[in-house]
């Protein structure tokens, strides 16, 4: 980036109580501002420097908050919203075969995607989340209602071998990603990955294809592995060995994989994901709530695997909120480790950002607050009574604050969330969009069918 | 209750979407009102027969709400509030050792108590909170904030051999205590329980007069038990056995027994707790954050043993929030015990409510909503863009909503919150409470020196 002529006003200027850049990692700076000019960050300095240094067309005073960067949902299913709470405290099988695999059979659509990714992307940019990457059918849709919230997303190209009502069988998933991604090629704050749904639901010959794509197109894979014990037990029946011992027979393994949930891995799994630098995705909410199991990831992290966090699909948390992903990582895995020190603070909020996206590949544009990069910020007030006192910011976010004391979001420096509450963006649509679709989840509940066969295991 | 004389108007009548009693269990009523007279429910009704049944004074509309008994956090320390976060991520004994005992060496005083459990208690009343289980020093002054707040706890009159602040040896913590409960005893809303602090902090004779005195006074006993591996570890050392099977030998244990965290229990401890009908308090987010462990609550549950949920004090949680501790409760018990249907939200809502309250002894009065009991009662507003939809009330409270939502809370029929504002409570109080101590706690923290030596373990 340029350096800006001097004399010429900056876009914005904004002074905060406490900044967190994570990188330099642990460093909590107070009295310090961000100036931002077309979108990227010109620098961080003293507050009382700053307005010596720069002249600013918008000035923001943050006075009682904590400037954090954007929050980066490693794992979505973001149309889910709609089916938010749809069948909670059900045994796993019961969950997916009985409610949540009908419900989709039923009711997804192009209308659905765009109507569900529309709630969860307010929701999440509401919660400070900037960037999700996700997986689900009609990425196209999705795509629309991105660029109407003005949120970064990177959409999964998603892959199976079963019918649904958006593609009949690997090929025409394929082909339908790929003509999503060509149409929208050159959006902005959009990406793109392959996203081979699992080991179990992608037979070897698309996953070969997806390879040979992966390295032709540049792109990186987005796949869910290891969530439960069983799917592994039916991997060494079918297969004869492990679901990630099979993706590195077949080249998937890389630094462009990004494996979700991670939860059963033993010593070969792991060191596999980090001989080949593939990321993981911790979904603590998830992996409890589901009772899919508790992912290693203390020893994950020791071996050097990177390790983002996500959320999931709101029929399994049941919120978009990287907060709680951030407390309920730092407290499953204090009490799985037996280690109070483990998991602080600094350590979940460099999960949250920067490694979401480093394992993107997009750690020169976002993740951090350093110069040069996006300003994609997330503001989080601590001055409210209920919070006092306060000791530590950092561990403040974790164990005290959550995303309702989420004040402002800027995307690419545009102001997406002011004083706790959306720009742009109508809460009637997001109400009508609800109760439209839980009217149709309610009117068509229990009438049988499925597009998706149980066998597909989706989500 | 004698009936109501035909014709007079009732106090208050609410009317509300959803009312979730507890009583019956799973019960979940729409579109049904609370009558209220004299602080008490007279009856629970449909709304359309309510209107046409009773004339009220005040009636409340609550559309978009679901409506439960108020929530009774079984264990806390309320003062502590003033140590929230003061020391995260820290590993147990640097925490307690380095940290906590130092800084409560060093602060504690009435005054403290006085502040803190008016901060604490207000922020479990903006929270659905009518009643806490409290174990503190200075148990006085803490009744002062609790009588000003209107809300209802039961004061621990702690016990231990190390000298504070508040009490020299235990026959001194013993003659306050009882002093305390003797100038107040006909106090409205506050009762008392003998609260001697831990087995490993308190000698024989000292539990041999706490038996006495529990069977002359009619008191509960509210203790912490079996918290980590090492005090019981210590135990067989100097006593040859377990802390729990110490204390039957002594005579501890019975229906009034009131064991906090409970988290290293063998088959016989728990055939202990249950052939006594012991009481424990479960505190997830505690036990999480200081890897204490994880308690074994199913087999707790399955043997009998009644469960309620405690928030443990602010230096350890860092909320005193219920709903963290249901969701938390919920989560970390299906991921524990392998089973996502197990810890469902009626459950987890029955610990936070009727479960707390009869291991109170109080469950004539309070923790379900039964004609009868009194009407302290927490609202929940699910109408919030962000929470839609909406498919199960109960669900929703703990996978969706927070304590943010709640919007009123009545104690004994006064209205506590409306709207989520504290009522008669100066938020500018609270405030300068929280700075002035947070102060305190920071121009001193370092100077070394500590009111309690580190072998008192507390809290």
């Amino acid at each position: 980036m340029p350096p800006l002529p001097a004399g010429q006003p900056i876009d914005l200027l904004i002074d905060a109580r406490w900044i967190i850049p994570v990188e330099p990692f642990r460093t909590l700076l107070e009295n310090h501002a961000v100036a931002i000019h077309n979108g990227r960050i010109l620098g961080l300095l003293p507050s009382d420097q700053a307005h010596v240094t720069y002249q600013a067309r918008r000035r923001v005073s943050l006075n009682e908050h904590v400037l954090i960067p954007g929050l980066i949902n490693l794992h979505s299913h973001a149309a889910m919203s709609l089916l938010r709470g749809y069948a909670d405290d059900q045994p796993l099988m019961r969950w997916l075969q009985e409610h949540i695999w009908p419900a989709e059979g039923r009711l997804v659509c192009a209308d659905f995607v765009r109507d569900g990714t529309l709630l969860a992307g307010a929701e999440m940019l509401r919660g400070g989340i900037t960037c999700f990457n996700d997986m689900y059918f009609f990425p196209e849709a999705a795509a629309q209602s991105i660029q109407r919230l003005g949120m970064r997303a990177v959409l999964g190209l998603i892959t199976l071998e079963f019918p649904s009502a958006y593609a009949s069988d690997a090929s025409d998933y394929l082909s339908k990603g790929l003509a999503t991604r060509d149409r929208l090629a050159n959006t902005d704050r959009i990406g793109f990955t392959l996203a081979p749904h699992a080991p179990y639901s992608v037979e070897d010959k698309t996953f070969e294809r997806i390879v040979t794509l992966a390295a032709q197109l540049d792109l990186s894979v987005h796949i869910h592995i290891h969530e439960t014990a069983q799917e592994i037990e039916e991997s060494m029946r079918l297969h004869g060995m492990r679901p990630l011992e099979r993706l590195h027979r077949l080249g998937l393994l890389g630094p462009h994989l990004i494996g979700v949930h991670a939860v059963h891995l033993n010593g070969r799994d792991l060191a596999l994901l980090a001989d080949h630098g593939c990321s993981i995705v911790h979904c603590p909410t998830s992996n409890m709530k589901l009772a899919s199991g508790i992912a290693p990831i203390t020893a994950a992290m020791e071996q050097g695997i990177r390790v983002g966090l996500g959320t999931d699909g709101s029929a399994s948390n049941n919120r978009c909120d990287l907060f709680w992903e951030m407390r309920h990582g730092a407290l499953l895995g204090k009490v799985a480790t037996d280690n109070a020190a483990a998991f602080d603070a600094h350590t979940m909020l460099r999960m949250a950002t920067l490694e979401g996206a480093t394992a993107l590949g997009l750690e020169n544009d976002i993740g951090s607050l350093r110069p040069g990069k996006c300003a994609d910020l997330c503001a989080v007030r601590l001055d409210d009574w209920i919070l006092q006192p306060c000791f530590d910011p950092a561990s403040h976010l974790l164990y005290a604050a959550g995303r309702e004391q989420v004040s402002h979001v800027w995307v690419q420096g545009d102001e997406k969330v002011t004083d706790g509450q959306l720009n742009d963006t109508d809460i009637n649509e997001l109400l009508d969009i609800s109760a439209l679709w839980q009217n149709n989840a309610l009117m068509q509940r229990g009438n049988g069918g499925s597009g998706i066969p149980p066998q597909s295991n989706l989500p």
